[in-house]
C-alpha cells in the first residue's frame, strides 16, 4: 500500500495544532478576473498569514508536533526565504529556540526578520551544500531538528491545512491551482482534496525557469537537481522525495508560465484586486488565464495566493 | 436650526439605494501596526469597493437619485481622479449617459477607464476654471444634472454610508479618521457617527501640503482656494461649502501629516497589511502613529482606507 507524506487525520491534527496561531485567511472573488480567466475564481489570500505567507502552517505544526525533550534542543531549518521566518515565528510562540542558516546573499531585511522573532542567525555560502553542511553542524553541535521546508512530514500536513480551510469556504470548486516550487503545498493541498473531494481537479503552476516538477512528470521520474532562473524566487527549489509520489499519483497537470506571464498576472491582481503578492503568488493565476488552462472548462476555480513578501523599494525609494 | 447636508434618514436611505451595487468592504486588523500606534486600529478596505475606492458610493447615491426624467438627460461631472470612474461606472449600472469633463493632464490610464464604462470624456485645459467652464458648457447643451465631487447633499449621504456601515461592523469605537480634501467623506462620516454614536470622536487627516481645512479651523473661515503640493493626489481639492458646516461643528480636529509620514504609512499598509493603497489612503494611519494624536489616548480607532488607485508602473516597468 502507497503510504503518502500526510493522511487526512495528520492534517485535520495539524489544523488543531495550528488553530489560535495561524491566520483563517478569507477568500476573495474578483469580477473583472473572472471575466478574464472566463470563470469563477476564489482567491485564498494567504499573503495575509503570519509572516505573510502560508509556510507559517507547516513550520507552526512541525514546531508543535516536536517532543518536550526535542523542544528543548530547539529547532533548525535552512532557508532565505518565508520559510525562515516561519519557523523563527513558531519557535517564539512555542518559546523555544530556533537556529535559521541563511545564505551571506540573503537580504538584509529578512536576517532582519528572522532576528526580531529572536532566532539565532548563522551565515553560510550561498549553496546548497554549504546550506545543508552548516545545518547538519548545528545538529551535530545542539541536537536541534530539523524542520525541512517542504520535504518533512509535519510540514506538509501543516500545508494541506490550506486546502481543508479552501473546500470548507467555497462549495462545488471544480479544480484548485497551486504553485509548486518543493511541493510542500502542492502535496498538502493534493492530500487533502484526494481524501475529501477526489473530484476536484489539482493543477500546479511552475515557472519555466524552475521546471524540475513538470519534467519530473513528464519523465516519471523525480528531477533532483536544477538551475532555476525566474523572478518567483519562491519556487526555486527541487520537487522533495516526500511530495513527489503525491505529485505524480493525484495531480493532475503542471502548467509551466513564463516571467512576462507572472509579471502580467502579478499586477493584475495588485490593481484589480488590491492585494500585495509575491511573484510566487501569482503564477495560478497565470495558469489559470492561460488558453490551455481555459481549454480544459472548469467553471469554478480556487487559486492560492501563497504570499505577499517583496522588496518594495522600487515603490518607495525614489 | 442648522440643517446639515445630510441627515441620518438621507443617509440611511442612500445606503438601501447603493445596496446591491456596491461592495460592503470588511475592516482588518493588524496585530504589527496596532504595536506601534499604541492603540487597537480597525482600517475599513474601501480600496476593495467599486472602481478601487470609496468615492463610488456618493456617485452611485447621486445617480440614484435623479429623477426619470433627470436621468434621461445624464449625469455630468469634472473629476481626474477616483470620482470621474465612480460617475462613469454609476450612470453605466442605472443605463444613463455620463460625461466626464477630464483636464488633459489626466493619466491616459484614468481616460481609458472611464471609456471603458462607456462615459464620454470631454477634455479641458488642466485649470479648475476650465473644469467649471467646460462642465457648464456641457450641462447647457445637454441640460445633464451636475454630480459634484464633494460639494453635493447626495455624494456627501453616500460616502456617509462609509460611517454607517464601520459602527455596524466595529463595537465601541473611541475614535475615526478619515483623509480629508473636498470633505464629502469626512462630512457624511461625521454626520452618521453624529447622529448614532455623538460620543465617538471624529478626526480629519490632511496633508501639510494642502492644509486648507486645517486652516479653515484655525481661522474659523472657509479657506476657498489653496496651491496644494503633496502626494496625496486624492486629497488636493478644496474644503466645499457643504462639508465646512459639518467639519466646523462635528469634527474634533484635523491633524496635519507631510509627504514623509504618508510615504512610511503607506509602506506599512502595503508590507504589513499586504494591501495596495493609495498615498491619499495612509494619511489616517500617519495620523494614529503621530505622537500629538497618540497623546490624546483613544483606544479603539477607526480608519477608512479610502483607495487603492495608483500608478504601479514603478513595481512593473523596469
Amino acid at each position: 500500500m502507497n503510504t503518502y507524506a500526510a493522511s487526512l487525520s495528520d492534517i485535520r491534527d495539524a489544523a488543531q495544532r495550528i488553530v489560535g496561531h495561524a491566520h483563517r485567511p478569507p477568500v476573495f472573488t474578483s469580477t473583472a478576473l473572472d471575466e478574464l480567466a472566463g470563470c469563477q475564481l476564489f482567491f485564498k489570500c494567504e499573503n495575509f498569514q503570519k509572516i505573510g505567507a502560508f509556510k507559517f502552517r507547516g513550520a507552526m505544526n512541525a514546531i508543535a508536533c516536536l517532543s518536550e525533550e526535542e523542544a528543548q534542543r530547539g529547532g533548525v531549518t535552512h532557508s532565505s526565504g518565508n520559510h525562515a521566518q516561519a519557523v523563527a515565528l513558531a519557535a517564539k510562540l512555542r518559546g523555544i529556540s530556533a537556529t535559521i542558516v541563511m545564505p551571506t546573499s540573503a537580504p538584509a531585511v529578512k536576517k532582519r526578520a528572522v532576528l526580531g522573532y529572536g532566532a539565532t542567525v548563522v551565515d553560510c555560502a550561498p549553496t546548497l551544500e554549504a546550506r545543508e553542511t552548516t545545518t547538519a553542524d548545528v545538529i551535530a553541535r545542539t541536537g536541534a531538528t530539523l524542520v525541512h521546508a517542504y520535504d518533512n512530514d509535519n510540514v506538509i500536513a501543516g500545508q494541506g491545512t490550506v486546502g481543508l480551510e479552501l473546500l470548507d469556504q467555497v462549495a462545488n470548486l471544480d479544480a484548485i491551482v497551486t504553485p509548486v516550487g518543493g511541493g510542500g503545498l502542492l502535496a498538502g493541498v493534493a492530500l487533502a482534496t484526494h481524501y475529501l473531494h477526489p473530484e476536484i481537479d489539482i493543477h500546479a503552476a511552475e515557472p519555466t525557469g524552475a521546471d524540475d516538477a513538470y519534467r519530473s512528470i513528464q519523465s516519471g521520474e523525480r528531477v533532483r537537481t536544477h538551475s532555476p532562473n525566474t523572478i518567483a524566487d519562491g519556487l526555486l527549489t527541487t520537487l522533495g522525495e516526500r511530495n513527489w509520489p503525491v505529485v505524480r499519483d493525484l495531480v493532475k497537470q503542471v502548467h509551466l508560465v513564463d516571467d512576462d506571464q507572472i509579471r502580467a498576472a502579478m499586477r493584475l491582481i495588485w490593481e484589480r484586486m488590491k492585494l500585495v503578492v509575491e511573484p510566487s503568488a501569482a503564477t495560478p493565476l497565470a495558469v489559470a488565464l492561460s488558453a490551455d488552462f481555459q481549454r480544459l472548462g472548469h467553471q469554478r476555480v480556487a487559486l492560492v495566493l501563497t504570499g505577499g513578501n517583496l522588496d518594495l523599494d522600487p515603490m518607495f525609494v525614489a
